[in-house]
């Protein structure tokens, strides 16, 4: 599972803090420690006002290129501040996010398409979230004619399903569960990506529900996730899982990871 | 999910000590804290030499049902011990077990078939282990010709199609879902059931791999499981992913579990 790293973003507290104030230390902290707990790319959101957002995201990622040598994943919701920090990428980055809005895919698309970036995808447009398998198959579709059309291989597609918040919807899981297997059937050269946080909203012991739900949408054909790398309950199911899906040789990543003591603590009463 | 407590097994040395030396108290005790823990039912297996098998086992019945009121799943390889068993239950016990073997089939189905009975069907035969998903398939759909001929309906079946070694054998998980999700297809009245101890033999961590694999065949159409039900891990496993499912309505036997302690343990290093 190619891991994204998501703790680069403004709109927590202390990192929103950490932009203002220009705090070099704490940005490369944050990238370093990612990707050494295991991140593949680094989202990297500045999260300010739009006002000042261009400088900010082109100021963290100078910063984060400074520390790190993995791919970044710009993540803005504004089409100045993504080319601007296209034009100072070491590497092709991923594009956080189109979805199904035309005027959003009319801007973006040239963009990804000249670059050749990889590009996330969310399930909803402007017409607001979806609520069903079909609603969210329906967008999906529309993007990959999209994206299609531009000329962007669906190898580059990221497709973010939504996980939604089961304490409000108990089919919550079952939607995103089938519908990452029916893009894995539709689109089956583009990659399933996301965030967890959602799903347990509202739940005592998020972090149990957060990493078994791990494990289910591993088995449906998710291959990327936007988490905290650093989470090791993360890695404890991912490892896990991928050991009983057949996905590791020999056994060898799960027992040295066991081995190492970074997987399979003990528990101890609340 | 409908739990087979696991526990009243002779082969185990303290249980098998306690069959022999007709410690009564011994087995109540194994018998009311599985239920108290939530056990549907109660496997009960003597373990014990050939001939004196039948006495034990009968003895064993008659011990368990003065403590407890669940039924009983009467495991025996002695067509004799089982018959004799099925003779002393107050409740329609489970019968443990019957495969591809014609000759078992024919001795054990009339026996089924007469009392009403509950039968778990392995899915092996007497050529040995099965390999594959098609093996297993094979052997399943002789077994439920079997069954439908002597009258048994499919929803008194309940499927173990062998959950075997990771360690020996990376694809033994997805070989094991996939008959899962197969028997749901052709037989959807059916049960699925089996024990999990199989698959983490070798490796370190074995409760962590047991009770990530429970979330993965649970979302395959696994609905009994032959189990510890003292086990916390596998309630919290269970517990979450149901929830995750949208089989707990209103989330409220996960809430209540988390709330009362059962689940949600913190973790501490090993």
């Amino acid at each position: 599972m190619q891991i994204i790293g998501e703790k680069i973003n403004g709109t927590r507290k202390r990192v929103g803090e950490a932009v203002i104030s220009r705090d070099e230390g704490f940005i490369r902290d944050l990238a370093l420690s990612q990707v050494k707990a295991g991140a593949d790319l680094l989202d990297v959101n500045a999260g300010t006002p739009p006002d000042r957002e261009l400088d900010d995201l082109v100021w963290l990622v100078r910063i984060v290129q400074e520390a790190v040598d993995v791919p970044l994943c710009l993540d803005s919701p504004n089409f100045e501040a993504l080319a601007a920090a296209v034009s100072e990428v070491n590497r092709v980055p991923m594009i956080n996010s189109i979805n199904g809005d035309s005027e959003k895919l009319a801007n973006v698309l040239p963009l990804v398409s000249k670059h050749g970036c990889m590009v996330i995808a969310l399930a909803l447009d402007e017409t607001g979230m979806p609520k069903g398998v079909q609603d969210r198959m329906t967008v999906i579709r529309r993007v990959f004619e999209a994206t299609r059309a531009a000329g962007i291989q669906d190898e580059r597609v990221y497709v973010d399903p939504l996980i939604m918040t089961i304490s409000t919807d108990v089919r919550a899981g079952v939607t995103v569960l089938e519908t990452m297997r029916t893009v894995r059937v539709e689109f089956p050269d583009a990659h399933i990506t996301g965030g967890f946080s959602n799903i347990s909203f509202g739940l005592p012991g998020r972090a149990l529900i957060n990493r078994t739900f791990l494990t289910l949408v591993l088995e449906a054909g998710m291959d990327s996730a936007i988490i905290d790398p650093t989470d090791n309950d993360f890695h404890e199911a991912l490892l896990t899982t991928e050991l009983l899906l057949g996905r590791d040789r020999f056994c060898r990543a799960y027992t040295q990871a066991y081995r190492s003591g970074r997987i399979g603590k003990k528990r101890m009463p609340a």
